[in-house]
Formats: structure tokens, C-alpha cells, sequence
């Protein structure tokens, strides 16, 4: 059932918590014979890194990650590549309280009534540390579609969302926020202070364009793309929805106003006059870009007290004390690209085996 | 890989084609010994047929179920339980066109860029038709989980939703459009029926809800009982968005406002104050009711001419002719019933084996 | 988890019980454009029919295949493959003592202690009939490996052995024993009549023999090509053995004349002066044939009285009445074949997969 | 496909080479509480490691497991268990032919067909160093199955076989063969030590018997307990043959002999007058004790030198020089225990899920 594992042929699994010592992600079925080394994975580690900014956690994180097999000489063997990041920074003296009652909107109710306990420092599995692994592991799967092309930001924070006649994707690593719009990123900084300073969170959107796929990855009916990436960006922490084209706007649109138009390219490929899709048809790429939107929950680590109850059943209130994110979206835009290069990977090697 | 499968204990798959001799599921895992027979399935495949009002396709089709394996003196045997569909009404002839040309929306060029040719008779395998197959697996399901409760309903067509305000479970069955407010009922008839006579179509938005799940049920971290039910909802045609819970509108609260406190409940049980997370945190149940919004692009087979190539990459236009749902949104409410099920067994299958 | 689905990208289901209405098999994942049709198959089942001599029960079988979707205009469309044999001759009134009492060496006692309950009728889905379905998708399956040569023969019946001296490919098929040697063949007349006449039944070896596969088939370290050979070997009715090359006789050999020798060959591979790893090392095909080597048990339903218990767990004895093979190891050659088609194709994708 | 992982719902992965920085194990959908530190798998390495007796290879490793994740405060939390092993005396330069030229009988010829180069220290991910892991994922297993005793021992080295008639379990630890018959391990001794004194090696035979299994736990058809027994040992390196009961000797016997006659027994369970059939029927335990039989061929590294081909396809000989086991079947019996072990823990879930 591999409840800790994604993918069908190119296929992750992670293991680690908050507070134990170390985090990893074993990637199993990668090709042989890519270059790599840990500081091709690096950079899209520091990207997700806590304590870059004070939009963040200040926990202090290095986030260095060892190549523990599947490598030699610089390359891929097509074994097991066994990816570690010890944890540095846990302070478990933090959460005594959260060991006696339940923090809502966390998983701390939902863990103890599955397993009969918990490991509750730092939320263990729970904690959205565990995304690290995966980033570390979309490292890799970037490597296997190397033609493809993969980038996130936030569109939207608390409400606010940006303008995208003023998009300019230069902009994106220009500010704490991942953000495409100057002016918005500047509004934000105000934003999410606030809410910080206020001991609140608050929710953002995350939109991911994968360019460079080909049509025909993909493969019906429950190995769809778009299925596929459902499940990938729902697994992410804080998420509670995704949309794969226009989504839910989708809905509001009449047949001929959702039809993207197809007419002879240059190159022997379809010219799209619009992408309502976001790239997939009937589960299979389009060849146009794959867009994906993506929907967090404010983070739920906040010092406002909320009502709850004990382990014991009792009435109580809490406040979860510790190093929080104010918005847990931020830093999902590595991890949603993160998955994205996992999910195309994967396809691409699915569609290989198929049909050669 | 499994491409045409779904579950991890439970665990379905379907095949078939809109214009082949047959549509049939296989469902491997089920439990033995639960009482079953043809007349259990076959009310949720009516729920679903064709033909059955003006709102939908015309295309006559009893879709009725046999069951070929499986089952002995009226029980399951734990063994692969083969349900099968005969296709009675195909009229190949009206798809001609459909082999020479790409229809914007659908599968078309897709599945030949995967595959170098199709199945064009009705959309082959990305036919709609195939979810009669999941509806039949959808039944046998539910008999997995007796005391869960599963209901699902539009609340939204063409951008035009229902009040819920009026929201009365017990009109659901009492119009064509599965529509729980009779006045949004009412205006619906209008809105499709001009669709429809303007040979277009129209989105919907579909909401589904699962009361009598305990807490505990889903897993850390790819087989989230979210990510689970994402996967599930966005394999099917024609969905571009899944919601958990409050979904996209969670990314427009603040932490305060998105928990769900929690008191001392008279049953031992935790008396929850809202239900923001939809009844799912950290990917296992928490003993709220389960809620899942999906969204429905318009059917793409319309009537009005949209751009295209050829086959052979000549310009041309297209129309769909043949007899289509002016809103495929209205059927896919016994569809997300039975993916909803589907996951649920799975899920608690996949529990009762790790946690006893 | 897939109880009764086997492969991992070339992946088929089967379903199906001995005196229910049909049986069958679903292949999915399989390549598209592979040319296909019913008399494909055909030849493969009537190979495994029972009824053709004296020497197989009696049991009138035609085994006509049907193909329910996955092919188009007399070609895959890699959409899944349903394959229906319908049950023409069950005698369900032969099997009454059956249901009272548990047949030794046969999986009744074993059904009824995990299901609570069983299709007694022929066994239900323990019933050999299912290698059926196994042999109709292994003709699928030699289609996506055109270039291997796939044969199997009995090289023993009830300790009876061939001599290899007059080893005669062209033999197999010229008696109804599969017998290369036919001097064997005319022995295993008398001695096989001799146990049917008796009311018991013979035990039986069978060997398997693949060429044309080419190095680097297979995988570490779980998906080792010999791993899922054995693996789909003990999945048939009756096995109890599997060996690889020299199988159990090697473990009596030093290293060095275990070694299969290397010297360069004339078309730029080696020359290999042995073959006892049975053209497998570390889990991956060397290039030479691929051997493998499977012990059957003798036919467990006989007619000689075997003590009992009854399902209240009084004592009893029991004979098994109804029509069955005395050596059930000889149906078993295209069954094995089967097996190894199937096993063959999906490494084959697999590799493809993982190497491009 | 999950190269690297076994296991349906107790599931385990293992990553790592002979001469990396480590080795480990994933295990994943453990049951949550059970008490478990790295105490309680030492042992079990302990009994594996090498360099303990003059009969096996002189490599130094104290194969030290520290546990990474999944455990909290003694107790498994329900979480993947991340197990690793750090290499400590790898000795590289060892390995310098073998870079140059294929050791017939070992993986390297097939792992450079198959991935275009491969990590040839120690034989890289093909080394038996990897069981090291699934011993320790074994360790873990068998706390999930409690009351299933598990024993294998060495039954043949070199064809030399012991006498039954001696059968002594307690004898099986006293030796450094773990040999029942203290006969025939004084015997092992002199053979042996000649053949690793002449450079060459021995094969040998591995038994393993599960008792305390309970009838029910395997499923039909692909999910076979046999079927999985056969795969899990087959797995293991060096492993030419698997049986089940009686295996290949079941071939030579008539059905009557092969019957495992029942009578009732004292506590309403049948009594087995025999058990050809090793505990299993129809792919599901009977209850009485599961036996497996193993072959495993002579070490090939050897001291003797072997006609072999260059890379780059010129002729040459090779011997492995090195610390190599002179019979590797010997430590092949704690992994053929853990191999049980995680078949068996993952049948009982299995059994769980389904039939509750």
C-alpha cells in the first residue's frame, strides 16, 4: 500500500520527523547515468530553507543534504539514491503543551484516534519538515526531464492576490514571497507582518506552469496527469485544494467558451488559441503548458488561544508556541514544484514503457 | 502500474469502450461473506443512465449489470467479483467526423499523439460512458462500509448556484438535476434547456458529503485520505478542481478563523465548532463529516462549430454531433457517490490492516 | 494490494470461479498498435483444453475467447484488454460431498478457515480452470516480445524422467504428454492410464525454456527477473518447486564449475561456455536462455478414500467424484509458457522504462 | 514498480552498496505501539555479520543499525522506521579487476548491459552486504507476528546433507554452520575449510520452518502465500531454487501418498496425519508449520581463475580476490528467517485488512 511512497515507476518514499535526527527520501527506479551530485540538490533545498526571512520560521535549519547510495562517480547507477538531511535545530522543550491537548486544525486529534499515541514533538510525521525530503527528491526527478521546465509563486495571500497584468516571472525570487508582482510582494510584507505580529496566520495560493512537456503524457483513467498531480499536491501539507486549467472557473464557462481552438503550427504541431485546460486532455498532455493551482490553509500554529480539549477529554484552551511560518504557502512553492518535476517524471518514464 | 486501476485493499478496475460490445469492473479485495445481487447495483446505475430526462443524452442505454464472479449463494466470496454492462445503443455512424478531425476539449488529439491512433467512436475509453463501471464497483463499496452515509448533489450550474439557505436534502431525487434547493431546480430548467437548444453546454459544481466515518481512517503522507479522494475525483471526465472542506475559500481565512475548536462531546467524542477542514487533518478522518467539492467543466461535444485541425494537421472546424449531456456535471453526482465509497472502503480496509 | 493481479507495467487481473458463467482475464498497460484478434489467442487456450485425450479430464471445454475492448480495427489501442471464456460445461451436482466435507491436498479447509465460507463448486476459484484466463493473456503477452521464443515441455512424470540424449523439440507437440523424448511418451501412456485407471494421480516436472531475450532484462532487487519467476511459477495451481538454471543441483557444485565461462563472441557479445545460472545473474538476463524448471504435485482430487473432517469438524473420509486430470502437470506446460510470457513482457516495459 | 521494496502492507524498502557510506531499510505500514529498540534487531545482525568465524569472509563490519525514525519513546508510532547501517570497512582497492573484466557467475556483466556502467566495488548494490538491511527490516516483522516461531538452519553444503534422523534445533546455534546434525557440521568443518583453502566455494541448502501461523492467512490468486515466499527468497543472492513442503519430491509421489490426511484434533482444529504440502493449500495457510526449502548456489567469487571478457570484449581470465565467503548459504540463514519473517508479517495484515 507503500503509505509513505508516490510514483509508479520513477517512485519516492520518505521517512523522518520534526524532532527525530534526520529526514531522508529514498528515490527508486531512476535512470542510470545522469550527473549529479548534492549540490545539484542544494539550491532547491535553500529555496524551501527555514529562517531566510522573518515571513518564516525562525528555526534554524541547514538543511544539508548527503547522497547516501545510488551514486558513483558522479552518476546515476539506477539504484536506490538514498537522500539525507539531519535535523539540527529542534527544540522539543516547545511542545509539552501540545503533548496534552490537541491543537485544532493540526493532526494531533486525527493521530492519536489512528494510532493510539503520538510523537508530538514538533507534530512528527506531520510537520511540514517531512516536504524537504521531497524537494530534495524533485531535485532529482528535474534530471529526468530535463527538457521540461518548472516554476511556482504565490498568487495570492490572505485574499490579496496579485495582478497578472503586471506578471513578470523575473520577479519571482526577487522577493521573500515567491511572488510575480512587485507591487503585491510589497503589499504582503504589510500583510503578513501583521499577522505575524497579530500571532495569526494566513492562507495563499500557489500556481505551478510546467512548459516543454509533449503531448501524450499521461494515460487514462486512473493514472491520469491531472489525477495524478491531484493526488501529489493535495499529499502537501495545509493544502486543500487544487486546480488543474481553470478549474472551478471552468464551471462557470459555456462549451464554446472553454473549447481551446486548435489550429496548424509552424512546426508540424497544433497552434492552441487558448489553454482552459491547463495542458491535459482526457488525462494525457496537450503539449500545451501544464498549469496547476493550488489552495493552502492558513497555517494553524498560531498564539491565539483556541478552544479544544485534552487527551483526557477535558476542555482547554491553546496557543502553539514555537518557530511558525505566518503563511505556510510561502514556502510551498518549492515543495509544489517539487512534486510537479516528481509527478512529470514519472510520467514520462510510464509513457517510455508503453509506447517506447 | 496500473493504469485502470484504483484502491490499495480495495481495489477496482474498470474497462471497456463507449462502442464496444461491453463495459465491466472487477473489484479485488472485497471482504467476504456481505450479502449481494444484481438489484443492490443496479438503482445506482439508474441513478446515472442516460435517457432519462431532456437534461441529459439521449442515447438509450438499460445499463444493466450482471455479475459474472464473486459471489456465491448471494455472498461475496472475497474473491475478484466481475461486473459486466452490455452496450446496447451505439450508433457508430454518428462519429465520422470525430475520426478525421480533433474536437477541442476532448481526448482526441491527445490520445493520438499517446498512442498513434484511437478508438473514435464515441470517445472510446475517455467516453464518460465508462464511469457506468465505477457506479457498479461504487455499490459493492458501500456494502463495505454499512454505517457510513453518502449523498452528493449539484450546487452550481453554468455559474448559477443554489441557495443554502433552502438546502433540503430530501429534494435531491425530486428534480433531474440532483439540486437540494427546488427554486435554483427551477431556474436550472431554463439554463439548461437553453444550453442545450443552443447546442451548448454548461459546468457544474458537485458536492459530496460522507457522515458515520470514525476518526483515524487515512494514513500519512501519499496515501492521504485527501490526496486519496483528489486522485478519485479528478479521474473523472471532465473535473478540473477538488476541494477539501472549505477548499480555495480556506486561503482567504486566517488561522483563527480556520480551526475547528473542539469541546468535550456528550459520547466521549469531541464536539467539533465548525468544520473547516472538511472533516480530514493531517490526512486522517477526525470523525466530522467527509466534504469533497468537485468541479465540472462544460461537455465538450457541442454543436457549435470550434477551430481544429485534421489528422492531418489541415485547419478545419468541428461539431459534435451524436446525443450529449448539455451538462455532464448532472450524471457525475452518482459518479463522485461512488468514488467517494470507493475510497472510503479502501481507506477503512487500509486501516483495519495496519491498526487492527 | 492486488490479490489477483500480477506484473508491474504489463500488468493483467484475472477473475473468474470453475462453475460460474465465465472467467476472465483484464491485460492492461499493453503496448498500442500490436496486431490482434480473437484466432491470436485461441490457438494458446486449445493448446490448454481439457478433454483432448485420455490423459486430461473430461471435462468438454471449447475455451472460446472473446475480446471485450481494448482493440480497434484489429489492433491494441493500450487501453485495457478484457478477455471473457464463457463456463459451457459445469456439472455443479458432482461437487455435493465436496461441500461437507474438506478435500485434502486441496483448498477447501483453507478457503473455509479464511473466508468463513466457499464456492465449493470445482473448487470455485482455486479451481485450475483459471489458468484459462493466465494462457489467454499470455498470448497477448508474446505479442509485445515478438523476438523471444517461448517453449515448455514435462521432462518428468511420477519420478519417470526423459533422457536428454534424445531431447527433441519437435516431439513436444506430437503427443499428448508435451514429451520431447518419445520414447518417455509411449512409458507415460501406460503409466499415466495405469494411474487413472487407478483412481490416482502423478505428479509431473515441467521445464521452460526462453531465447531471444537480450542482456539487461530484470532488475534489483525486489523486481530481480528470477524473483518474479518464481513468484509467477508458485502462482499456479499445484506448483511446489521453482529452480532457476541448475536450480537445487547447483547448490552441489563448486564455484568453479558453477561458473558460466565467458569468451568474446563473433557478433560482439559473449560466448558463455555454460549456462548454469539459467541465463540470469544478480536478478538481470545475461543474453543466454532463460531456464527455468517447476515441480507440479500430483492431482489432488483422486478417488482412492483419504481421511477427513467434515465442516462441524467430524471425522470422514472423502474421494472426489467429477472429471479430473490424473496428471495435472501436463496442462500445466502452456499454462508455465504463459506465465513466462507475461513475466517477459512486463520486464521488458519495465526496462524500457527505467533505460530508455 | 518499486524496484527496491517488498511487501503489500508491511512493506520495506532497502537502499545502499558494498562500499558507499551506508546501507539501510525503509519499513513502512508497521502497526503503531509495539516496543521496539535497537536492541531488539542487533541480534538478529549479529547472527548475519561476517567476519565471526574462519567459515565465512573476513570483512569487519559491526553492522551497528541505528533507528532514524518511526519510533517514539520505545514505541513504533505507525510511521516508516528508517533503519541504517553504516559501512565501516570497505577496503576499495580490492576491486580494481573487477572494474576491467566480468566475474562469471556475478551480476557484473548483466548490470553494465543493462545500465551502461555499474558501481563494481564489492559488487555494488548486487552485493549480499544488502541483506544486511532485510535482516533488519526482519527484526521488526517478527515483532509484528509475536507468536510465530521462526527457525532456519543449513540442511546441505557441497551436497554433503544432514542426517534427520539427528534433527537436534537446539544444536543449530552451537555450530558455525547452523547445522541441526552436530555430524554433519563436524564434516562441514574439514569441507569447508578445503574449499576455501583451494580458492573455490561451496553451495548449500537453507530450510526454514514458521510455526504458530494460523490457518487463513494468504489469498488467492497472485497474493499466493507460496507465490510470495517463492518471490521473497528468490530475492536473496545466490538463490538458484525454492519448494514448498515436499517441492520437487512432491513431483515423484502419487495423490494418495501426497494427501495430508485431517482427523478432528482436541481443540476443534484439524489434525494433519502429514504435511507434504509445507502448510500451505491453495495459496493459504493451513496451520500447520509453513516449510521452505532453499537452494543457494557456490559463492562466485572465487580464487580459481575463470575464462572471462574484458569491457571492452577482449578475452582474459579473472579471479576475485578480496574477503568472500567460501559457502555464502550459511549467513543466508538469518535472511532467509527475515525473508519469512516479512512475508508472513505482511500475510497477517493482509488477512487483517480484508477479512477483519
Amino acid at each position: 500500500m507503500s503509505l509513505n511512497s508516490f510514483g509508479r515507476v520513477f517512485r519516492f518514499s520518505t521517512w523522518g520527523e520534526s524532532h527525530g535526527p534526520a529526514i531522508g527520501a529514498v528515490v527508486d527506479g531512476c535512470p542510470p547515468g545522469l550527473a549529479i551530485n548534492e549540490a545539484d540538490i542544494q539550491p532547491f533545498l535553500d529555496k524551501r530553507r527555514p529562517g531566510t526571512s522573518k515571513f518564516t520560521t525562525q528555526r534554524q535549519e541547514p538543511d544539508q543534504v548527503r547522497i547516501l547510495s545510488g551514486v558513483f562517480e558522479g552518476k546515476t547507477t539506477g539504484t536506490p539514491i538514498s537522500l539525507m538531511i539531519e535535523n539540527v535545530d529542534q527544540r522539543s522543550k516547545d511542545y509539552s503543551d501540545v503533548a496534552k491537548a490537541y491543537r485544532p486544525g493540526h493532526a494531533d486529534y486525527a493521530y492519536d484516534a489512528k494510532y493510539g499515541f503520538r510523537d508530538y514533538r514538533g507534530g512528527g510525521r506531520s510537520s511540514a519538515r517531512e516536504t524537504a525530503s521531497r524537494v530534495a527528491a524533485g531535485a532529482v526527478a528535474r534530471l529526468v526531464i530535463p527538457d521540461v521546465d518548472i516554476f511556482a509563486y504565490v498568487s495570492e495571500i490572505g485574499g490579496d492576490a496579485i495582478d497578472y497584468a503586471r506578471f513578470d516571472a523575473a520577479q519571482i525570487d526577487e522577493n521573500p514571497f515567491f511572488c510575480p508582482d512587485p507591487i503585491a510582494a510589497k503589499r504582503w510584507e504589510t500583510l503578513v507582518d501583521g499577522a505575524r505580529k497579530d500571532g495569526s496566520s494566513l492562507g495563499a495560493v500557489v500556481e505551478c506552469v510546467a512548459s516543454g512537456v509533449p503531448a501524450g503524457w499521461g494515460a487514462p483513467l486512473y493514472a491520469k496527469l491531472d489525477s495524478e498531480l491531484a493526488a501529489a499536491m493535495m499529499s502537501i501539507n495545509a493544502v486543500k485544494g487544487v486546480e488543474i486549467g481553470d478549474g472551478f472557473a471552468a464551471a462557470r464557462l459555456r462549451g464554446e467558451q472553454n473549447a481551446d481552438p486548435m489550429r496548424p503550427g509552424p512546426d508540424g504541431l497544433p497552434l492552441f488559441g487558448a489553454n482552459h485546460a491547463g495542458g491535459i486532455a482526457g488525462g494525457i498532455s496537450t503539449g500545451q503548458p501544464i498549469k496547476v493551482r493550488i489552495a493552502f490553509k492558513p497555517t494553524s500554529s498560531i498564539l491565539i488561544p483556541v478552544d479544544t480539549i485534552t487527551r483526557e477529554g477535558e476542555a482547554a484552551d491553546i496557543i502553539t508556541k514555537g518557530r511558525h511560518d505566518p503563511c505556510v504557502g510561502i514556502r510551498g512553492v518549492p515543495v509544489v514544484e517539487a512534486m510537479m518535476a516528481l509527478v512529470l517524471a514519472d510520467q514520462m518514464m510510464l509513457h517510455r514503457a508503453q509506447c517506447g
